[in-house]
């Protein structure tokens, strides 16, 4: 899976020419780089579907897409919310409406919708923005034509990026009179964001609102908004986990008594999972639930839906001594703990403005302010690292689940190839269904991992692509194909891309494709001191495309969580260099270098790997040494690879790993799969 | 010329474990990534050398050494010190005594060398500090045991970066007690310095004070202090220099307009040579002169000792409408500048805090405080990546000098193999000396640029290794040598090293040299996207090392003038990410990976490249692409090549260079030498 979205926003903070996705309110909002890795999920791609359906099952692509169409006309939606403008108590002059949930969650439940309900423009990066009179729409590149297609004729679309193109917040300073109000619901954006917004609007003398006590598009939204998720939670199990939730905590407590803080808040969705070895399925793609928890140093309190608690899920937590409370629960949960007084851990980049504001005042109110040392410790969440440095049982069950997931791949890949040679006539959307379906076999399977990006030709250059099944291509023998697509099992997570061509490739394609090749083999063959951070070895998954002149505008790899979010940080490799995490044993990452011919044709080339210490003859500096194992054993097309272009080094890296590939997912196979794999897993020749 | 020195100003920027050279005063002032890269100078080695000998003549490194013993007693400097403490008009707890003179040079004259004489440690990097009762000195590593030998009993040796020692100012903040006033030479501090310590102490209540009128130290040192330098500045020739002085000053009028500004005051002794089209001799290895410039919209005033100017230089400056004015009335300059009103370009990172602090009291006497906008703009300098991006003249001076250096090279290299091979015991110093005498022989050969690290055997492993005459090592077969030289010639500047065995290498060290010389192949033959800094390829240069568990604990390559100092920024390359300086077109890097085994060997092999627009198929994302050209074309020595490990396109850059070499340097060759090149530019097989 690519990490463009992921990294689009670093491209604010270090730009490089035309790589600037999001100037949306997020862009004052993204100076701090700590920010970044968490934030950057809700930038990503998102999915219209139904958060309403009962049975916990994989959806097809094709039903993903026909949902959430515009009803109703945009202007009396707009003077419905403007009307609220004057409401008593709230007496606002604009309204920012953001993608976000309450958790910076990439993805999420459909009720949380609410720019795409106001304005009806459904892409999954997007901010809103109602003042009396105008309405206007940001987005980046990737959805112009979308958000053209989708916007009402009241909104003003506001290409970011393009020159001359304001940001949020110089849209703010400039159609607004001093002293005027904005309104924000605070549950909706990070404590960091509010701060830097707040203070880029006070210049113009302009005043950040808070309202806590409504949604205002929920308020119009009425019944016709989508329920909640209530799907049940369930015990992940420790087989999978490794590590027990009391263990887990035991070591949050640690870290709590030695940053001397009484108690931590925590909100990001996968964070809550990890910690708690809970999964959910309250959004797509992503095996979360909605919820906080506060963990103190004695106890730990989850804020849940209660009718989302299985009695397993009870006991599991009884055991760890985590109590439940009502997810509303948490803002007067904050006012005892201020209260009380100690001090509260709190990530102001991740955790929203509602839960951090009311603390601070609820300590003011309890003359906690500053006599007695500061009531709050801002600082990077502890879980964030912990969670990607992976377990021995946590890798384990991601190398198992990678291997399933390369059998079903198998299988999908003689079946394409069969259909092709008999001329289907097959669409992306197709494909990418029936991918699905073969995934759906495997033992544990539970739903993919993203939206699956199936592009044909002109299509793979596309790097966020999303077939329409309305409109999306035929897959064909002409040009090349490119499939990016993941799973969740119940003991991992996958993401994989591979390109591959049914007919006959050009000489541009195979040098194309063979130089991406190179690159994806430099990085997978790295070995660097610990303490390195990822931007360093992104050089050499580029280095054999910038020989001739070429390149790709997107970051090479990104965390994985195990059995959790397909994207998750802190670590990262990319060409832009604000990310200063490490690279840690037992984390994982992706490798996918890529290559992008506008209206022509996309390469990427992805495996995932973990970090693992290098074995080595030297250890100079008295230094541990790391490097990366695959867990990602699917066929790479050696079609597509001109011999020329290679050192018989990466010649012996592809043969290595066919080799590797065959031995590790034959056995899982039979029939006309296995025979595909035989066939694509054959050394080439020196 | 390994660039340790020059990037352990990084080090403390972006810790990496063992490299944390000096945590002297400078340590809280490089927070400022831009300060770094012209700080560096005063980092690096200097040399303690006369500078009133009137003639301008190479001088043997053996003549460098023995000057500046410790005279007199050090009790007796320190109480005529503490005895100034209290005179009226001073009043003083403490006084710091940095190594710098008032530009920030690298290479300083002898009367300036203020720490080396009240402290006796004659090492490059160290600070002193003097409080009433006690004398400390800090420097780093590289110098412990010779700090011990030379300070006397009174004196605290601090040796930076060891575990429990103090920074200046965490020791300052203790042994003063709340009140105590810090007296400062201002002219030897930057401006940034003196803010960011100026900060530091008031957090404890002490107070720095600047001393105008009197360096303390210079007081005590009385008529035995050195007369500063005097030696005749010349024309730099505008064959060398391309451009001519009028030009140089409109371009830089045109950016002071565009900024706002109507003068800059540039200190930096390089950018006033370069600017100005003048070289002078003050100073060891770098052909500058102690002088300041302002240059306002119409014209452009010279601070310099009137002793040093020539008539062909009045003419020359004249042309160019630069007036001349007394070295020491800058301030009063200052002062009438502030009086006149309009806006100084000042960079606080070179510009000393005398300067910018004159003006600015200036200023606020004058009641210019803000109410009709800022009276100085505080900016990096323009001249420095000016300078950096050599123009077509500059670049054949470059490649011309090289040449010549190449040739002597060749004729000192066919020597030494000669007088070894007939067991001539030469010291390193000998040998040295010997290198300095055939470089002394070419055309406009003017002096070293740098004190030779001639480093034999477990010498060359040291990596800041200065041989001592008297007791250093004899250059054998048995072991490396590792030789890093460079020269300054009218037309050019060059630093070279090239590591060699007269004997049989182990496979160990052809291992270790084979995998440094992969590290420089990979760099030299980088293609990078325009707007890409050197750190980015730093990793290029390291990969083959890490590979087996090794690395080098320096820099990768370091900027370097065109007939200036041999170390300049603003760009480099370096695993230290602060510099953010892209590498431009017509910008000159030294290649210099290297691999250090403590007390066995030590290797080095280092070109000069400069940047250049590579000619590509493509230009992915209609931007440039660039690459490096060799300026350095010195054989490299096969014998210590390890064939197995080198790919087979390695072993063609090799050849391919070799044959380079041969065609470009045989012509200035003739006799033995000329059979050494023919003999030591061999192909090798493959």
């Amino acid at each position: 899976m690519e990490a463009a979205a992921t990294l689009s926003s670093f491209s604010i903070l270090f730009s490089r020419p035309p790589v600037r996705f999001l100037a949306s309110v997020s862009l004052p909002l993204l100076s701090n780089p700590r920010a970044v890795a968490p934030r950057f999920r809700n930038l990503c791609r998102s999915v219209i579907t139904s958060c309403s359906a009962d049975r916990v099952v994989a959806r097809p692509s094709s039903e993903l897409r026909r949902k959430h169409s515009v009803s109703g006309p945009e202007d009396e939606k707009l003077r419905a919310l403007r009307e609220l403008f004057s409401r008593p108590g709230i007496g606002i002059d604009a309204y920012i409406i953001p993608s976000q949930d309450a958790h910076q969650s990439e993805f999420i439940a459909e009720c949380f919708m609410r720019r795409a309900y106001i304005s009806g423009f459904t892409g999954s990066a997007g901010t809103a923005i109602v003042t009396k009179d105008k309405a206007a729409l940001w987005t980046d590149g990737r959805y112009f034509l979308q958000a053209e297609k989708e916007l009402g004729p009241d909104w003003i679309l506001m290409r970011s990026g393009n020159p001359g193109v304001p940001t949020t917040i110089e849209w703010l300073n400039d159609v607004l009179t001093p002293g005027c109000r904005i309104g924000i619901d605070p549950f909706l954006f990070s404590s960091d964001a509010t701060d830097e917004l707040d203070e880029a609007i006070s210049k113009k003398n302009l005043e950040l609102v808070f309202l806590y006590d409504m949604n205002l598009v929920d308020e119009i939204w009425g019944e016709s908004r989508p329920k909640p998720p209530t799907k049940p939670v369930r015990v992940h199990n420790i087989k999978y986990a490794g590590v027990d939730v009391s263990s887990k905590l035991s070591s949050l407590r640690s870290e709590l008594l030695e940053a001397g803080c009484t108690a931590i808040v925590i909100s990001m969705l996968d964070e809550v999972a990890w910690l708690l070895n809970l999964r959910g399925n309250d959004v797509p793609h992503s095996p979360v639930f909605y919820s906080y928890l506060i963990v103190d140093t004695a106890g730990a309190k989850l804020f849940v839906d209660n009718s989302k608690v299985t009695n397993q899920v009870i006991a599991h937590l009884k055991t760890a001594g985590v109590e439940l409370r009502p997810y509303e629960t948490i803002l007067s949960e904050l006012e005892s703990l201020a209260a009380e007084g100690g001090k509260l851990w709190l990530d102001s980049s991740t955790v929203n403005a509602a839960v951090v504001s009311i603390y601070k005042s609820a300590c003011n109110k309890h003359g906690r302010s500053g006599e007695k040392g500061p009531a709050a410790l801002f600082k990077a969440s502890p879980i964030s690292i912990a969670k990607a440095v992976k377990n021995e049982a946590e890798l384990e069950g991601m190398r198992n689940s990678h291997l399933r997931d390369a059998a079903a791949l198998a299988e999908f890949w003689v079946w394409l190839e069969e259909e092709i040679s008999r001329n289907a006539r097959l669409t992306e959307v197709e494909v990418a269904d029936k991918l699905l379906e073969f995934r759906g076999k495997q033992a544990g399977f539970l739903e993919t991992s993203f939206e699956t990006i199936s592009g044909y030709g002109a299509n793979g250059a596309i790097i966020h692509y999303r077939p329409d099944p309305e409109s999306c291509s035929i897959v064909g023998t002409k040009n090349l194909f490119l499939l990016d697509s993941g799973g969740q099992y119940v003991d991992g997570t996958t993401d994989i891309t591979r390109t591959v061509h049914f007919g006959e490739p050009s000489s541009r394609q195979k040098e194309c494709f063979t130089r991406v090749l190179k690159g994806h083999i430099a990085l997978d063959q790295a070995v660097f001191p610990e303490n390195t951070p990822g931007f360093v070895l992104d050089v050499l998954a580029r280095s054999s495309l910038w020989k001739v002149g070429l390149d790709y505008r997107h970051g090479t790899g990104h965390g994985v969580g195990a059995a959790l979010n397909v994207h998750e940080g802190p670590q990262g490799i990319s060409f832009r260099y604000g990310n200063l995490t490490t690279l840690q044993e037992g984390m994982i990452v992706s490798n996918e270098p890529g290559y992008y011919e506008d209206h022509s044709f996309g390469i990427r080339i992805e495996n995932l790997l973990y970090v693992k210490e290098a074995n080595l003859p030297n250890s100079y500096g008295g230094i541990r040494y790391l490097g990366f194992e695959k867990l990602t054993f699917v066929p790479i097309q050696s079609k597509l690879v001109e011999l020329s272009l290679m050192t018989p080094g990466e010649i012996n890296w592809l043969n290595e790993y066919h080799s590797q590939v065959w031995e590790k997912v034959s056995p899982l196979l039979n029939g006309s799969a296995r025979e595909w794999l035989w066939n694509n897993t054959r050394p080439l020749p020196h």
